[in-house]
């Protein structure tokens, strides 16, 4: 699964990200989050490339993810997304082939995130290995509980993803992206589940991608429902259910 | 939940529906497929009246549905949909006092034909009490291969509805129709738990509705990455793994 490593690798499909190399790392070597402002072009133009290139991009994906985030991915257009970022149109395309090359980017930016969020943290009682399923379970259900907090932190966000799925499988096109961000998912999902069986000491009863996917899917389904509802209360419950729905797929090694 | 009914009564907080009583059949009463073909208005305008209005406000919905579902919510715009269903916007106006009216029809004709797909027949076999747990699987599964059938026959409604979801999430006035949606699926899942259970002769650990929130969260996430990458084997693993979930909440009574 190399080729989903998500910061530097290439996207699947994206060759024009394989085209331009000193590109890839652009937005996860950016560690800033404040907007960058950008000069006018007109008359200043020499100002334009004080700002790296790598910087541009970062800002205009911030700014994109805000625009779509408030207004949806219909009203994220080329203007509105450099008013956003208070940069010239110029300034966007000298970062950007097309919009779609900046979606392709966001949602790259998106899943990179969710998946710092998510993932088991590093641990240093790793190698001790507890040895039940009860502790596979805990294990699940912390790494549920981190996603739900990431989700609440930010509803904007997830509602931008599931919009951005929605998006790219609108267009024959686009539909890629929308693959890879799943392929990308199910990658993240399958790291996970394989931290998490090691350090409980438990093993898989299926394959790992298949657990993946169900992890996935549980994970998209609460989220939707919670977004509609935002019932804190049963969702803490689902949560329940669904570390006991994955946990049944192991046991003790 | 007598509110949350499909057909004969009114859709929570749509309260300009039960202002029109008249018309809150309209859709569900109306058998044909077929797209009835209006006339121009004008300087025929005493056509118009020929068409009952139920009939013509089953004609926009259905033409609504293959306009969201061929090009998306953002291009279903009333022109549009009127030049699909072969209409005038004079004839809409007759039938919809607005775009977003037509919507919350939209999504309760979607939703109903979901719950005529999905739940169990009724069996003449139910009150012989099958008693095993094993059972209660089975017609949990048997139920989910029916909502998949019901998905993969018409792909482009299922991504329709869940657009429909965002873009009612997406503004304050339209919020409640995706809440309303969800009212609804929770409901008919749990009507389809509390079925399989009588029939099963076996009882749920938990309330309904905390399961039939399971399960609704399953096949929404299994939908989207259904959507995503059509991978008929997985999805089938993915309802195994559903059904032993949702069985896993429940025992012989």
């Amino acid at each position: 699964m190399d080729s989903l490593r998500p910061f530097h690798g290439p996207w699947p499909g994206m060759s024009m990200w394989r085209a331009r190399p000193r590109r890839s790392c652009a937005i996860m070597c950016t560690g800033s989050t404040a907007p960058l402002f950008d000069v006018n072009d007109a008359g200043q133009g020499d100002q334009v490339t004080r700002i790296p290139a790598a910087d541009r991009r970062s800002a205009l994906v911030r700014a994109a993810l805000r625009v779509v985030a408030d207004r949806g991915v219909a009203q994220a257009t080329t203007r509105a997304i450099v008013a956003e970022a208070g940069m010239s149109l110029a300034s966007f395309h000298y970062a950007f082939q097309s919009r779609d090359e900046l979606m392709v980017e966001l949602i790259r930016y998106v899943v990179a995130e969710e998946a710092t969020a998510v993932l088991p943290e590093p641990s240093s009682t790793e190698s001790q290995g507890q040895d039940d399923i009860q502790s596979l379970r805990q294990i699940l259900r912390d790494g549920l509980q981190r996603y739900a907090d990431h989700m609440s932190r930010d509803p904007l966000r997830e509602k931008a993803m599931l919009e951005l799925t929605q998006y790219a499988l609108r267009s024959p096109e686009l539909r890629h992206l929308a693959v890879a961000q799943y392929e990308r998912y199910h990658a993240l999902a399958a790291e996970a589940l394989d931290t998490a069986a090691r350090r409980s000491g438990s093993v898989w009863l299926h394959p790992v991608g298949e657990v993946a996917r169900l992890l996935v899917s549980l994970t998209d389904g609460l989220t939707i429902a919670w977004l509609v509802d935002r019932n804190d209360t049963a969702t803490a419950t689902l949560l329940d259910f669904a570390a006991d729905s994955v946990a049944a797929l192991g046991r003790p090694a």
